[in-house]
């Protein structure tokens, strides 16, 4: 949290397959709407054709902080804490005046109420493959990008050069890079990872339950989310030591965060951290909100622990719940409960080294 | 949870002033936007000259199940238990339709963001008077009403005879009664229900505080909800009983349920209930989502207790907390934690009687 935006060389890379090599003189981006021609688009014609926007987004993977989930009991997923998040200003044109350009009629939505991405990225024959809701696509105050540059710069390799989805809002998994193909449709993409993958399950369906993909909902809106960023669990403070806690809220769907609530006694009492002005409409807030608190060590802390706390509060009121067990699911996403972190107290810092 | 549908006698009434006897002949409804013309509009004017549209949405106070959150700590607001919402058929007019007649440019929505509505009912010269964002007002898809009827029915007078707005997906008290004047404003409605209550605080603030109204944020879209309504807490059962769970779960911005988690034993373990199928679109979910969850009181139960508990997950996955104390606030609103109900089981039920 050093930075509100964080440079592209941090920006976390989650890559389900390999990151393919693109021509930017071949590639072409090929929109097929039922009941109009097919249009393929060069990287010119995109930049050229279309109104250019900028968007500062935030893009957190579904499963950000799985760990703390993991703790609980054992689940399948990559161990993230929570680095799986990034704040970005994304360049591109509005992926709904792409889709009207090449006839996607507003109106007729609810007869193809999905929108689907292909990556150019495949392993043997099948792509990278999802689907987002027609109506964010077309919202006009939904911001979904086809972005070609990152923080002012022309999009990394790693991060979908030359086009990736930004969909302000929703989980990353939805954000395709190497965007290679857009269609409408009538039902959600059939890609593994809006079928098999990145879906909701209670708390009581395992593996050998077994878990019923086809009737799972796919996740697109994210629930409210923060975290403590510094210090880290295990850090070592004396009585007296001024500490200055440092973290990120953010919620899905462009709801704002209204507060962020910060505990340094295991959450028997609770103070209202600083929210780090973003600017943002609080009904249209895509970037994360930075917080910070600043308590001193009580002079007579005589325990040997201090567990710090928090938790957000987005603008439906929405919060995160309390523990990680009530949510647990056996792919480990949404892991949103409430972020502790302990630190160790010590009488005198130089003894105890 | 007898009905999908709350009857027009039995859906809740909360009233801040007195209920106003309003006269259809002498009715007027005055539409005030900035640059144009005043409008005014007779009963008939509404009726005839726009389009009507039902829409089954629910209403929910900001207060309902306050009591829940008071066992934690006392709180000033009336004692709702789980009753401060109903389900009902709304027919009327699109808002965005009126304010569009009216002049309003839905292109200037920054210029103007707030769309304030003025009731009949007054408590001497103040009238009820709040606002919504005029991006709800004007969305498409947002379906706000000026409702005339109610199930099929005139709308009752305790209910806004003969106009009131319903705004589905928030707060029950920005959906104004005896609507008598709209206006689009660049800030706030200064009504005391908008700016001195209605409003979300940190757990950490109490009266004494003193808290900050002018800063908090105002309640619009609601969070999760979900209340176990059958069986009730202390119904006695015996072991080998047949239980059938019966409740309801909304959540506010058109976010659908996607699933209830029921436990029956105090959370440790959980279930999926069963949703009824509303046939809503999982995006624009005004109704609320009944379930049901039949189970049998274990033959080998020892305890003299067992407590039921029910959660619910909306489409964008946030959930509801697991606790009160958290989420505590001085005026008792956003009451959304778990649902528990203490059951009472002895081994013979004749004989306890």
């Amino acid at each position: 949290m050093d930075s509100f935006i964080t440079p592209n060389e941090l920006f976390y890379k989650r890559n389900h397959l390999p990151v393919p090599v693109i021509d930017p003189e071949t590639y072409r981006l090929e929109i097929v709407i039922p009941g109009k021609e097919a249009v393929s688009l060069t990287l010119v014609d995109l930049k050229t054709k279309f109104k250019h926007y900028s968007v500062v987004a935030a893009i957190q993977c579904a499963g950000n902080r799985r760990v703390d989930m993991a703790a609980v009991k054992p689940l399948r997923g990559l161990s993230w804490g929570g680095t799986a998040i990034g704040n970005a200003e994304w360049t591109g044109v509005k992926l709904k005046d792409v889709l009207a350009y090449c006839g996607l009629d507003a109106e007729k939505e609810e007869e193809f109420p999905h929108i689907h991405f292909d990556g150019l990225d495949t392993d043997m024959e099948k792509c990278y493959a999802v689907s987002i809701p027609t109506d964010k696509a077309m919202d006009p105050r939904g911001d979904t990008l086809l972005a070609f540059a990152m923080n002012g710069e022309e999009l990394p390799r790693d991060h979908g050069y030359p086009i990736r989805v930004v969909v302000p809002g929703v989980a990353g998994a939805r954000m395709v890079k190497w965007l290679g193909r857009i269609s409408s449709a009538k039902e959600e993409s059939q890609g593994h990872w809006q079928q098999k993958d990145y879906k909701g399950f209670s708390p009581s369906i395992d593996w050998d339950s077994p878990p019923d993909f086809e009737n799972a909902p796919s996740i697109q809106e994210l629930p409210v989310q923060s975290m403590i960023t510094v210090p880290k669990s295990g850090d070592t403070f004396e009585p007296g030591d001024e500490v200055v806690i440092k973290g990120y809220s953010w919620s899905g769907g462009g709801r704002g965060i209204v507060r962020v609530d910060v505990s340094i006694d295991g959450g028997q009492t609770w103070h209202v951290a600083n929210l780090h002005p973003t600017g943002q409409d609080v009904r249209k807030t895509w970037a994360w909100t930075p917080f910070t608190f600043t308590f001193t060590i009580p002079e007579n802390a005589s325990s040997e622990k201090i567990q710090l706390i928090c938790k957000a509060v987005d603008s439906s009121f929405n919060v995160q719940p309390d523990s990680f067990a009530p949510i647990w699911n056996l792919r480990g996403v949404l892991s949103n409960a409430w972020h502790r972190v302990n630190l160790q107290i010590v009488q005198d810092k130089d003894e105890a080294l």
